[in-house]
């Protein structure tokens, strides 16, 4: 039933802590988080609802993004990528996208592109087994 | 060759002037802008090279984005949904992700997220409608 993008670990510490840490191994993977949603704080101030700590950081690495973009300004409409923390029982769920995922069978995207996700993806799985580590 | 996720509009006006015409669509259509990433500004502050006008906004629905993410949390690694503005010689290039083409084939999403991911498609493209008239 759920959506086949992601691998995600579980971290045993805090929301805010979770998000330091995986901060941490993204920049040591060459991506920078450029952007932060607290969805639990938007779904607060825009619904007046409650809802478990759920962050959404846009991670991005300037190299990659602009060999992507140079080859075809429609990636943009892909960047960043995305890693969220959520707090559940278990602990804080670490999801981090899947580059090569986002350009599943239904895109037609050029070589280029290819290679620049292909790039991503093994970083990004670098930082999910160095979360898991 | 292009990336088959998008819809888009030129818009005969300046970047920013685009930038706050598209804003303001996505308004009217029920959609905040919650990030927003100038990559020209981070190509040349990272990368010390020098790049079009193109930012990338980070739009979402509240109600959409709560009833998707309630039903699956794995959906937090497709929000928010991306509007790029580039500038290009024929003007400003609005691109908007079709929510729809995101779950595509490769996913298993549930019944839930295919119909928030149809609702948020159906008020996009009328974001595009917007600013074609």
């Amino acid at each position: 039933m759920g959506i086949q993008l992601d691998t995600e670990v579980v971290l045993k510490t805090s929301h805010d802590r979770a998000i330091e840490t995986v901060t941490a191994a993204l920049k040591d993977a060459g991506f920078g988080v450029l952007t932060r949603i607290d969805l639990h704080q938007a779904f607060q101030d825009k619904l007046g609802v409650a809802h478990p700590p759920h962050t959404i950081l846009g991670a991005c690495n300037p190299p990659l993004a602009h060999k992507a973009i140079s080859a075809d300004p429609l990636v943009g409409l892909m960047l960043p990528c995305n890693v969220t923390v959520e707090q559940t029982a278990e602990g804080a769920v670490v999801r981090v996208v899947d580059p090569e995922a986002m350009l599943g069978s239904g895109l037609d995207a050029g070589p280029a592109i290819r290679e620049v996700a292909q790039d991503a993806a093994v970083r990004l799985r670098g930082v999910l087994r160095a979360l898991r580590a």
